[in-house]
Order: C-alpha cells, then structure tokens, then sequence
C-alpha cells in the first residue's frame, strides 16, 4: 500500500534505473505516460492492473493515485525524471496529505540524456559552465521570460519548444540572444528513430520543420562539439 | 574494444541505469570515481581489472582510457551523468580523436535525485518554471557569475558549494538576491548517511557548519516544499 514515483527516464527503456525496474516488476498497478517505452509496461505483473493516464487530466490522475494507493503498491510510471516538469511534486503532495505513503524514485532526465545522444555535452570545461532548464510552455500559459533567458549565459536546454520553436528562437534574439548562437533540436531523443538538427538560432525553426516530438532544444556553444564527436561516439548505441 | 561513459547516478547503488549495469558486468576494465558506490564496482567480472581514477589527474585518466580502449572493453564509471560536470565530454573528445569507439549511458544526475531525496522538486507548479545549475568552482578558479545566478529566478542548484558556501552566500545576496530566499544543503544524498539542512540563504553557512561532502545547494522557493513533504515519502527507501 504505497505509490512509487518512478522516473522511466529519456525514451530507450535501457536508462530505467535498476531501483524503479525492482518496483515495476513487484507492483500490483502501473499508471504510466503515453510516452514511456512499451518495453517498460510489458515489465510488470501479468495480473496487475495497467493504467495508461493519456486523457486523465491531472486531478484525476491525483485522484486515481490515492485511491490505488490505499490498496495496491502502486507505480507511477512517468517520463523522465519525476521532478523536472514532471509534475511529480504535484502528485506527491497529493499522497503525502492523504497520508499514502510515497517513494521516489528518480530517472535519467532529458535534460543532459537527450543532448548527450545527438553528441552534446551540456556542460563542457572553457564552453559551458552552467545550464538552465525552462520549458517553452509557462505553466498560465504566459511567455517564458526570454530576456532573462537570453542573458543568463552556459548552455539553454528547453523543454517542450518544438511545437513554439518559432516564438522561441524570436523571443530568445529579441531579448539579447545573438542569431547565430548555435543551436539544436533533438527530436525523439534516445529512440531508434532520434533525429537532430543543428543551425544558427535564428534558423532553427526552418530547419527543424517536420521533426515529431517530444523534443528538446539546445541552445549554446555547447552544440559545436557536436561535429567534433560526430560519428565517433555510437552514442546509446545499446 | 570500446570505453563506455556510464553515469552511475547519485550514490545509491541502486540508482544506475539497467543499461549501465549490463555494462559493467560484462567489461574487461572499469575506471572508476571514487565517490562511486563499492557496490558498483563489485559487479564487475573477478577477473575484470578495476582502476579508482582517485589520485589521477584528468590528462592521465584520458590516456588511460585510450590505452585500455584499443585492447579491452571497458567501462569508465562515473559518479552522477557523464555530461552534467563529469568531464565526459573531454573523455569522449579524446577517445573520438584517438579512433576509439565510445558509448555514452546517461546517468541520474544529482541535479534533482539529491533534491528529490531531501523532498525538494526542483520545478513545481506556480513555484519554479526553472532551474539554473552550476558549479561554485569555475573551471579557471574564478568566482562564478554571482549577479546573473542571482537574478535568473527559478531553481539554484550548486554543485561543489558546500567548500565555498559563505563565498556563495555572501555573492548571491551582493549579486541581488534576497537574503531571506529558502535554501538548502544536501550532504551525501541518497545514501544512508544523507543529511539536510535548510536556512534563509544568509544563515545557510552557519547552519551548513559540520556537514560532510559530497553536497548540492539549493536555493529557491521550492525549499518550502520540504515541508509539506515530509515526513510523508519516504524517498528513495530502498
């Protein structure tokens, strides 16, 4: 009778860590995202019950957590990392106030996993010392604040950008941001079918045109030592 | 006849990627960090030869590496992600340069697992949109960005701060931060021993006094979650 928070990690269902598998396999429900590999799903229990959340809104999801978890020894299966844009303090808060107990397990972020399998380092000694993670989509629905982000130096991953590339890479050059900073979209990072395209910033959305999400834009110098560790690296090659 | 970079994630053994495990177990050779769990290590073949980097510097590990790369399969276990300041990017280059096939495996970075561990999300819903990470020792010994860190909003989280916290403090608040802002040491996250304090960012130094390394820094309003938080999860029981 707990809930397991559980990061699924990036995409490939190798990068699960060996602590979230334990559970996945001992569980008697999984809710899971529509984007966790179909590998990770076929993991648990024959008899255990399989909730996919596509079409929950969050307090249902919340809701079905609690009520589960009164129960069952629940995982909730999510992509990523349960705490970066995750919602996983949501849905944990939800647990703890309803007395449930509550494990996290943390997974292999986007963040530095999905640059690292297009062969870029998100920090690099002399190129990048710092990164800063935003997502394209403010929670009210608000524009990121592109000034800041613009200014703030080292290496911009943002999440969710593809579907805003355009407004993205405008608001980044309007607030400071020189055009021709390199710049990257990673498209269904990890996955067999990974594609990556590189352009000068303001480019960017002319080039990434067509790609499918979920994906990741990398906007730094960091994206140039792309070409130096290209194709040396069979990157995630598993 | 290949070097792995394999993130070994946080501390807590448990937290490598199933990928990463694979690895390990079938290698020739693991160099490895020494902050690296002991129980990581002994999963590699008896007869595997195991070399702790400690007392190496970067130049000798990355010749290392290439040495025993053209002969042996090896693994170069590394604490946290690879690419999240783990150097791998230089590792990579140089086996790149060197014709060695390389695999990079994505580990859990401290980023959110050390947070998470201590019941502190780094994003959070109508908390922070954001997260900044960076190092209190830049690559040249220079004193990091103060007045920008201090000013991107969002999540702070410091690595390496623990040795310099009053330096980091004393330059967030010159820099413009409030001295009052929620922060937060995590020392030796997610292993038994794991210890958190938490302080106004002025008093954190005073506070901090005593903790041992490895520690994050946290700064930023999501610290208030702590509370509502625990002692609910029981994160990362394992």
């Amino acid at each position: 009778m707990s809930v397991a928070l559980v990061g699924a990690g990036p995409g490939d269902p190798g990068l699960i860590t060996v602590r979230g598998l334990e559970l996945l396999r001992a569980c008697d429900a999984v809710v899971y995202d529509r984007l966790v590999a179909d590998e990770l799903v076929a993991e648990v229990a024959d008899d255990a019950l399989r909730i996919c959340r596509d079409g929950l809104d969050q307090a249902s999801v919340d809701r079905l957590l609690v009520e589960l978890g009164r129960e069952l020894d629940v995982v909730r299966l999510k992509g990523g990392d349960p705490f970066v844009f995750g919602r996983g303090g949501e849905e944990a808060l939800t647990l703890v106030e309803a007395g449930i107990a509550v494990e996290v397990v943390p997974g292999v972020s986007s963040v530095a996993a999905v640059p690292a399998a297009a062969s870029i380092p998100v920090t690099h000694r002399d190129v990048a010392d710092r990164v800063t993670i935003a997502t394209a989509h403010a929670a009210d629905g608000a524009e990121p604040d592109y000034e800041t982000l613009a200014r703030v130096g080292g290496t911009l991953v943002l999440f969710m950008g593809l579907a805003r590339i355009e407004a993205v890479a405008r608001g980044l050059v309007a607030g400071g941001m020189s055009a021709e900073t390199p710049a990257a979209v990673v498209s269904r990072g990890t996955l067999p079918d990974q594609e990556t395209v590189t352009a000068p910033l303001a480019e960017l959305p002319e080039r990434a045109a067509g790609l499918c999400g979920p994906a990741l834009v990398v906007v730094g110098d960091v994206v140039t030592l792309r070409e130096r560790l290209t194709p040396g690296p069979a990157l995630l090659s598993a």
